[in-house]
């Protein structure tokens, strides 16, 4: 097995230079590449295939909470960018603008859309008359531009793909209440789909969204014991339906501005699913969400009946599961073996000479690497079985290591200990101020990722400035 | 029903302002609307609903045919749009350019893809390296920017949602299939889902996309008589793979350039539904790709059980078809009636307190207007065949005006009678110059749709020049 020490020798240690482990596993899988134009990537069929299901699940999910899909313009006029103060400061800076159109300097320029509040502001100020009318929900799958300075693949692009929901209700409960409705469905997708576990809550003020009043999210942490923000959603109250002119005639006759909210989730959900589930041989996908879930390798393919008992297979499972036939003749089984783990590719299906003869085969978790026996007549019944037990092994191993590394710190030299051995989320009790907030960033590199859903009392005291405290915060240094 | 009147009078006359009938379908059924930036629509959640049927069904029928999903930037760098000659000639003058981003003037310019040949070709030259790994059958589904001076929602925005295909291959042979293969895919879901009779053909020289060898095209005649392209697909030959050095390692060990097709279909398609089946009652939708196949209207609402029945046959017949129940208390049934018409939806059950009580409901073609008394225990199966019998009826009307619309010329005299009498479709010979082209265009107005895969012999002498002449074509005046 001389080849397979070579081929796993190309990615860099995962312990070693984590940063490097995930670019070696984004080229090398072949989910992205980089692009001639700089912080822009081209996603792959395999990475592309990962983001179909993601939206599939998302977008049926969606239509049972009532939410529409619709399409908005890719550009913005800078008017109507600068009609939300703290909106506007927040994206301006990361704009890029298009100055010139069919030849000619355009009169005002116009950005691609960093996020599109203010163009669903402006809709919904032209299409809303009355009560009746409400609520509007929403929805945009489409492509976004954010000048960043430094990028990464998935995580932290120029240009990446998501979903917006733009939505306008009545009444303050109801809008507040919408966006926890879809918190659970991004927590749904994140702990169901992508068999990684969630900590949800509440962003502290100065975590929120440019405009929002509040913003909720659901923070995941990934292999190296950095938090990943996995998606948000934001009540904006009536912070833009007012100087957006969205207002209604309220049961009473009256008019009454709407309340909002907005939400998303994009490709850095990639990002996450490489870096919570990864390990040394490549890519570890959950079966629900892999584009291939099986792969049968054949072995010994120019022995008689090989490649016809294996293609036999491959059709029958094809009509249940996302399968893959590898038949390449110019490379031998150890290799093939080597390629599909790094694929991440969630069951291996060996097939020689001696298994048919047999009527069995060999099932390999790409998990545990554990190898199982499997009649080809139960095969596919079974198969079910283990992918099954797949997903619900990868979820464990997360949350067992979200839970080791989630540590409590009373004190300043706790909390800097803590991240400094183990890295992940560190819980305490905060003051409420911003300053303590930037002291602890700037003291231990770590944000505070949320105001957990889950009250715990820790302590009386600020961990920062020892003052009275009452509110919990989960802390983490972050993508 | 005075009512009635009143609220289809809103809609122009079709036969008297084809163009501002089209106008008020687009925006009183609530497709689409204008936005502040010129020239970019809002596509309204029943206008993107028929969207993603269109693209459900196009995208299945793609995967049947080995097409894989990718996502490639939004921004092509100024250089790379300049690489092949015709290309950057064709699409130079329509596109936007980004010149400032992140707040500093960029060193090189960015325009917003008009189309993605450039960028796919790069990426190609990049992956490829043997015969091996052919073809790549790569497909995004995404929003393109052309700076068009005159618009109209869906048939020609300066942003519209399409999906652009870009294929290279081993061999001439095997990429020119593959783009007659796409073209029947475009000519199943035009005459399948949204139930338009297509022409199929080779596009003139003149009227080839730019940079391309041959272009294929799906023509559509419209309710007026005027052509639309509603899909192409062309072949490249070597015309890319050469300046972006697209090349692989042969069989027999040698270097040579791959040869390339590209292909898409757009939001235009929505265009051509609206107009080749819509009427003075509004737009008329075949019931595969309408978003709500059937609307449910109870008649009385206020009376016992009406309601309740009502709702029990809604969430019924909700397993099985796309409903809608219109329980809305500030109008009357007139008005609803009126409504759903101009909204296209092809069925509307009527639901009364005597025909509960007779245990039967009143179904209405949306077509014919024909009403039929159904048994509520037969409706979930009658209403398929009635669904089924509109999609076939809306076919062949539109059939029956393609064959009245079509006539041959073979004398410019004859020629544009025809067109001022009929508009639609006139068949000739053609001497194959662009001169003549360009003078029929001059005296009729009408361009060359295609030169038809299925051959006529009309006439020995081209109809222009009168000099011999063995091309039929077919010419149309278009949107």
């Amino acid at each position: 097995m001389g080849e397979n020490k070579d081929f796993v020798k190309e990615i860099t240690n995962i312990e070693e230079d984590f940063a490097k482990w995930y670019t070696d596993i984004v080229l090398k899988a072949e989910l992205a590449d980089y692009t001639d134009v700089k912080g822009f990537i081209a996603i792959r069929p395999y990475g592309y295939a990962i983001w179909e299901n993601i939206q599939k699940y998302v977008d049926n999910k969606f239509k049972e909470h009532g939410v529409k899909n619709i399409s908005m313009p890719v550009l913005i006029p800078e008017s109507l960018l600068n009609k939300e103060k703290d909106h506007v400061e927040g994206f301006a800076p990361e704009v890029a603008w298009v100055t010139v159109g069919g030849g000619e300097e355009l009169e005002e320029r116009l950005c691609i859309r960093p996020t599109s509040e203010t163009i669903f502001s402006t809709m919904y100020s032209k299409w809303l008359s009355s009560w009746r009318d409400l609520p509007y929900i929403y929805n945009q799958w489409c492509n976004v531009l954010r000048w960043e300075k430094e990028t990464r693949p998935f995580l932290r692009s120029r240009e990446f793909l998501w979903q917006e929901g733009h939505t306008i209700h009545e009444t303050a409960e109801e809008a507040q209440k919408y966006t926890l409705e879809i918190l659970d469905v991004y927590a749904d997708v994140i702990e169901n789909l992508l068999a990684i576990p969630v900590l949800k809550g509440r962003k502290t003020p100065t975590e929120k969204f440019a405009g929002a009043e509040d913003t909720y999210t659901v923070e995941t942490l990934m292999h190296d014991g950095r938090a990943l923000q996995a998606g948000t959603t934001h009540y904006f109250g009536q912070n833009f339906t007012k100087p957006f002119d969205i207002k209604f005639q309220n049961r009473d006759g009256k008019e009454e501005y709407a309340y909002q909210t907005s939400w998303g989730c994009s490709t850095r959900l990639i990002g996450a699913v490489i870096m919570a589930h990864g390990d040394n041989r490549g890519l570890k996908l959950p079966p629900y969400v892999a584009p291939i879930q099986a792969v049968i390798v054949p072995i010994a393919m120019h022995k008689e009946g090989v490649k016809e008992k294996a293609e036999e297979i491959y059709k029958n499972l094809s009509k249940k599961y996302r399968m893959e036939l590898d038949e390449r003749e110019q490379y031998s089984p150890g290799y093939k073996f080597n390629d599909w783990e790094m694929k991440g590719v969630p069951v291996r299906i060996e097939l020689g000479p001696r298994d048919i003869e047999e009527g069995k085969c060999v099932v390999v978790r790409r998990d545990t690497f554990e190898k199982i026996d499997v009649l080809i007549s139960d095969l596919e019944v079974k198969l079910q079985d283990i992918l099954d037990d797949i997903q619900k092994n990868m979820y464990e191993e997360c949350r067992k290591r979200v839970s080791q590394k989630t540590t409590i710190a009373t004190n300043m030299e706790e909390f800097t200990k803590n991240l400094e051995e183990n890295q992940g989320y560190v819980k305490t009790m905060w003051c409420g101020s911003a300053e303590c907030e930037e002291k602890i960033h700037e003291l231990t590199g770590a944000k505070s990722r949320c105001i957990p859903f889950e009250k715990e009392h820790i302590s009386d005291t600020c961990v920062c400035c020892g003052k009275p405290a009452n509110t919990m915060v989960v802390w983490g240094r972050q993508y």
